[in-house]
């Protein structure tokens, strides 16, 4: 990793909503997380999700996801998302994820996702110039 | 209640991301369960909500909750909902549901939730005829 | 209300997985959030729920809620979560709450939740006095 | 595959609660539904995973997950969620599963879990004879 890239990072506590019947954080919520952490690597980048929907009739549909669970998150546990642009390729977004325990660093679970850049019908677009320069900038190399 | 009321059930079995760390179902998934089994009603009546909202623009927004609790549900159990139409005057619905363990009849829920019907922009409309003869008749008096 | 009653504050941004497809949060994640607000108010009367259910086997189950919906929430939107104790009776507690969108001050939603006392075979069980004398302090007279 | 395979077989449809603002299926809840099938697949096996947990102190602990996907889900739409055993060695276990639309057999995601034999302190531990024999005969070769 390039000591230099952009990493977006957030953290939250654990919701008991997130638990399951084993004790831990039921294992699709990270799903859930890892969007929260590219969220903020995109407001990090200058931009708001929110506005590319809106604004641009920009989305990023998932299209492929990995993700390797380490370590049980419990409820309460301060946790922190970090968010990554691997790599950029016309309209195909790769991020990577890690997901680690605050108190301790560490790690609970890594992985990755694939977008395609789609418009509200679901249809191949492109990426608006804006965002693709920031991207550029930011991707992990 | 009416022996002929018209009464939406559905039954399913409860799923693991449904429970939390006390072993039974985290409390807001009733809520999610009383959608299925209003959905399940407005289908007895010969009606798919998502053509109201395809076809018709007609969303029937929540505007108040209320729920008791009466016995946990645990995971795998077979569930029931049934939802019954309480009244319809103007544009407010207002629906009944109880949510039975299938097993041995045990109360698990019941609640009432009254909506308003509303585009897709939120603002308040009248139901259309067809919805509201048949919503009509089947009005639990 | 009394303005030294001690509530318990949270603030976070609406995820895109608790939107739906009106294109708003979905109306059970008000319930999540509830209990985040919940907790947070325990954290400020010097208690974490966590131990509480951990160190006490002391759990506060929900047995009756309320909401009404005022205005929608949507993605991205930074929410404040409000919890006040409301009352307590032997092995009863019953909480308010209120969100309101952090930008405009706009109340979404306001509700009351009440709860028993119980241990993790869901029997009623007596609070303990450390937790029975702070929340006694912190009723919303 | 083996014609004679065995496969969990579910078909449920879609909740509202599932849905986002894009309106499709939120991609979490394609874990959610994996799940799903996965017990389907033991209880066809003979076996209930809730069983499994309470009665012989054996959980399947997820450690990877993969997921692609094809198209997007619709609310109301009725899904056919299948799972199937690919692999097990030691204290592994291997699954596919494939989601596809009802309507019309379109595919639209299809993935892979592996998973660990733990007791509920998420020690490794050894799959109890009778499974490991059902399991076996199950495999998807």
């Amino acid at each position: 990793m390039n000591a230099s890239v952009i990493t977006g990072e957030t953290r939250f506590r654990v919701r008991y909503a997130e638990t399951d019947q084993m004790g831990v954080v039921y294992h699709s919520n990270f799903i859930v997380w890892f969007e929260v952490g590219r969220v903020e690597l995109l407001r990090q980048l200058g931009f708001r999700y929110r506005d590319m929907e809106e604004q641009d009739d920009c989305h990023i549909a998932v299209v492929d996801l990995r993700l390797r669970y380490k370590a049980p998150a419990h409820y309460d546990d301060e946790v922190v998302i970090r968010a990554r642009l691997k790599n950029m390729r016309e309209s195909l977004l790769h991020f990577s994820y890690e997901i680690v325990r605050a108190a301790d660093n560490t790690l609970l679970a890594e992985g990755e996702t694939t977008h395609i850049v789609v418009n509200s019908k679901f249809e191949k677009t492109q990426l608006p110039e804006k965002y693709r320069q920031a991207f550029a900038a930011a991707v992990d190399k």
